[in-house]
């Protein structure tokens, strides 16, 4: 074995055995230089042969890092990706709420494994902290500010939101953010302020259940597009929707979908933004794990590459820091007067001691440290979960390997219908989140989506292994 | 001077000196009996006399208490009341929230006294130890209570609700409530449960603007229904407008109704469910005034005499307890199904700290020792009110004399034009809500609503005065 392949070897027990983690920084070349008493040369070529096992990669400027996507444990084949959907052509009316309520009504048991969860684990979230900087908000609460809470909501919260963005890298406009009751207000303004009954929606192939669901309720036409489980949604297939259909507005999740768990690469967001001002059809961008990237770097949301204020950014504290609080918001652009008269009309304001509790907290400092525990805690978690899937799941599953979020998309062998594993995992004290849900037309009916978002280690894999014997049982031969 | 007249005229100025207040106890037969020395049929021939000059009132097996109404002050001549509405026959489309955003957007400046606001002063709630129930509920929570806060909502919260209910006469199922963000959530919900576009529902004449508002955004047809300023919508006009349209819900609000103030007698709520039951209309049911009564007793909403579920009834705590906190309910009866799933596809969750420093506050006591001190407070205000509009408003002005709530309805001469005097006020710092905005055609151009529901006096009665003698120079000689 050569000097540099015994310190790539070194480095890669120390990734094996999860003492540097996904999204760490690997040690600097001059300081590996230093430390082992080799050549600098010597350790780049180190790094160079991690970097093409996958292990690690470069950031310009900053140094190596621990790739979020391990290649798997020798001797353990990982199961494949899903492969991109292939949606029906045309538009179809929804009518799939009723299967969706009945999901998820059985999944709201107190002592189920919540495989089928939308939320983390909540003992992720600083519920203490953020309890005393309610009572802190309130307390130097001027009353004023109970009034001027109405939409678009607390100036102050307003800011440091827009501060954030700014910071990594996205031009938001205090003036178009509204404060929202959490991201799936936020979502439903932006819907109903672009359409009218009987109008046509793109959403993604598959898609957020609730999406669907807002289609439905607004009694609007759903075109599903092709969508790839790493790159997000296909361009080709979207332009030619758009050239097929009067299209009034796209709903999509560009980074870490839900259920795919995809992430469009950033010159393929500026892309889709791009044509969709050719088309001037409004983008509203679902964006509630953006924060939870296992990569060093925040992805940018579409909305960072909007020049015409057609992109409706919606996101949310729910999912990244204070879930039941209730704190979205959406960067409207140039719909935010009709999304701030909406909702002034149909929920009039946002809580006021939420936002202060937020706007406390942000004041405070802390929220960046808070995000880096928690992606490396959701990293972590996803590689065990594909571990146990490569192991426990039957022969012929695909599963996604999402760089970020806390889903994974499950493929099981086309004759496995996942509303009878979900029925039979229940029956186990286990939610999970059928394919069914994720379409207008139910086509992903051999698909579950599951939350590794739960730290309850044991108990948490225990459940998932349980799930693929199940499956594999279902599953013939 | 008889000596029963001696003790009538005691009481009297006890009265007019505000030392017994509206819905205040008048001394007992037996105890003044005993204090004065006189007997006690002499005491009843007193309080006999007191009841006929419209000052006090008996209540059964209670005793007597001080009137809401107080009748004029010798020497001044109190403006008549407004005459009953008498609206456009037919159904009639909406398109009046443009206006209603002018009129909102310009009296939301700090500085302006704030006659045409929706909300009472700040200074009548108990902010302070909501503060501190915030910070109790969210340290003693079960995490689980933030999964366990999805539609419906706080278990004990809704118990609550339902037990302060059921102690006033009404009786109301946990199992039909859910908690929304504020009674405009809950009133939206009802309203697109019940409706499809180009739907026909009846509301009263005038009517809250927010009615209007949610009518135009579901693109619904509004039939406006004669309304008395005493006692609420008129019963024969319902019936005829029942007959002639396909009416697929009533929007009311029986109690205080926004902007007239008036109150429905409870037989007439009795006979209006009936007769809503006899169509199998939805009543949705806006009681969110209903806890500011100035006569002892809660008026019952039309909930109490509902017997087949056709009540959704909607409340909060934003008037009478915690505004800013946006916690509001409803009792949909046999809609809650529907309400609940409405709720959960648009905003997800009402927030979890606002539910919490609520159930938190009720269970620690206080709430009915709260809502005596604001009613006696919102009486004495109408009463200053009244006697300004009395002194400086023009000849020819009416005005409502509510047993409830802080609105007073004033029409003024026909001539005077309530949108140029909100915009004269507004010139001078006082906002007000011309009477445009209050229906569909707009049709009361010479009514303004007054909010006398800030306790800052002076400036109060002085800005009142102000609007006064502005209207005195917008009517002819």
């Amino acid at each position: 074995m050569k000097r540099y392949e015994r310190h790539a070897d070194t480095i890669a027990q120390l990734i094996h055995s999860g003492a540097l983690r996904p999204g760490d920084r690997v040690p600097s070349v001059r300081e590996s230089s230093r430390t082992r008493g080799i050549s600098p040369s010597t350790v780049f070529e180190a790094y160079y042969l991690l970097e093409a096992q996958g292990l690690i990669h470069a950031r310009p400027r900053s140094g190596y890092y621990v790739s979020a996507r391990l290649p798997a444990v020798p001797g353990q084949v990982p199961p494949a990706e899903p492969l991109p959907s292939q949606p029906a052509a045309g538009s179809i009316g929804v009518a799939i709420s009723d299967l969706v309520f009945e999901v998820l009504g059985s999944a709201r048991e107190r002592g189920l494994v919540p495989l089928g969860s939308a939320f983390p684990g909540l003992e992720l979230f600083p519920l203490e902290r953020l309890a005393r900087c309610l009572s802190g908000g309130m307390r130097r609460l001027d009353p004023w500010n109970i009034v001027q809470s109405l939409p678009p909501g607390d100036e102050r919260l307003r800011q440091q939101i827009a501060l954030h963005y700014g910071l990594h890298g996205t031009a938001v406009d205090v003036g178009e953010l509204i404060i929202t009751n959490g991201a799936m207000e936020a979502l439903n303004l932006c819907l109903e302020a672009v359409t009218r009954p009987g109008d046509i929606v793109v959403v993604e192939s598959p898609t957020f259940y609730a999406a669907l669901q807002a289609l439905e309720r607004l009694n609007l036409q759903a075109v599903e597009v092709a969508t790839h489980p790493r790159e997000g949604i296909d361009l080709a297939a979207l332009a030619e929707a758009l050239a097929r259909h009067p299209v009034k507005a796209c709903w999509l999740m560009p980074s870490f979908q839900n259920p795919l768990g995809s992430l469009m690469p950033e010159e393929k967001k500026r892309a889709l933004v791009a044509l969709l001002a050719r088309h001037q059809v409004p983008l509203i961008e679902d964006d509630v794990y953006g924060e939870l990237h296992f990569a060093p770097e925040r992805p940018p949301p579409a909305k960072a590459f909007d020049t015409e204020g057609l992109v409706m950014h919606c996101s949310s504290f729910s999912k990244c820091l204070a879930p039941g609080y209730r704190v979205g918001w959406v960067a409207a652009g140039r719909f935010a007067t009709a999304v701030q008269r909406l909702k002034l009309m149909t929920t009039l304001a946002a809580a006021v001691p939420s936002q202060q509790a937020l706007s406390e907290y942000l004041a405070q400092g802390g929220y960046d440290r808070h995000l880096r525990q928690l992606r490396r805690s959701l990293a972590r978690q996803q590689e065990r979960a594909l571990a146990v899937i490569a192991r426990h799941f039957p022969a012929g599953t695909r599963v996604s390997r999402p760089e970020g979020g806390y889903f994974l998309w499950v493929e099981l062998p086309p004759s496995v219908n996942a509303l009878a594993l979900h029925r039979q995992a229940l029956a186990q004290g286990i939610s999970l989140a059928p394919g069914q849900i994720f379409s207008a037309d139910q086509r992903f009916a051999h698909c579950v989506r599951i939350n590794y978002g739960h730290p309850a280690q044991e108990r948490f894999e225990e459940a998932l292994a349980t799930v693929g014997r199940l499956a594999g049982a279902l599953a013939p031969g």
